[in-house]
């Protein structure tokens, strides 16, 4: 099966960032997405058990530089001053130009 | 540690395909899987907002033949009918015998 | 962007472990991990069908060696009695020094 390689982008936040992040992926060139409930436990520069809470889970396959952008937003944006983690995962797609 | 290298299948679907879905990876040779219910938003082919909706994440970790076999009958029988996104991850295990 | 590549370890297991897991992860350097509900079918060494229920998703990112040893844990104290699967998989992280 012929595949494409593009970036699963995760970010776990909280419920309440929710729009505004998905209207930044939108605005960040991502197709699509999909969020899950999820509870979380510490986090970036947290100390285990300081933030345990609900949370979503964003998902969304792009293309790297794509998957770039929302980093860069994320880290810039989110980081400093919300309980935001966010990770890329190289996945491989059937018809990748469905997602860029 | 020793690790094999498998391949995570992860399908987010329309919750009415759930038991087609999990016949077929069954059939094509999957020992098991996990479901997740998501919501999403876009998709393949579909303008953001337009097919808003719950979903299901199935995730089922299987060697690189059935994998390529799952992602053949996802692109010949549900992609063109359904709103259906399928990536492959490469995963490492313990015990990658117990997977195929 | 400049990132850097960590291990995301995923476990499905029994909500009945959730503590001892969670506990196990903060004690092997985890900082932080995400618990998401699922239902899971068959798995390591079962037919599927035969243990069908719910789950849990619990996941991490951690350095390698913090993965290493998770996956060390688990294939000696979880693997042989429970229901349990685990799978590590390359992601790619900004400030990664939060994680270790």
């Amino acid at each position: 099966m012929h595949t494409v390689t593009l970036k699963l982008v995760t970010i776990i936040a909280e419920p309440v960032l929710e729009e505004r992040l998905t209207r930044a992926l939108h605005a960040l060139g991502a197709r699509g997405w999909t969020i899950t409930a999820c509870r979380g436990e510490g986090s970036r520069g947290m100390r285990v058990g300081e933030v345990p809470g609900d949370g979503i889970r964003i998902e969304s396959v792009v293309s790297a530089p794509v998957a770039d952008r929302i980093l860069e937003l994320a880290a810039r944006e989110y980081f400093p001053h919300y309980a935001v983690i966010a990770w890329l995962t190289d996945v491989h797609v059937v018809r990748g130009d469905k997602y860029v």
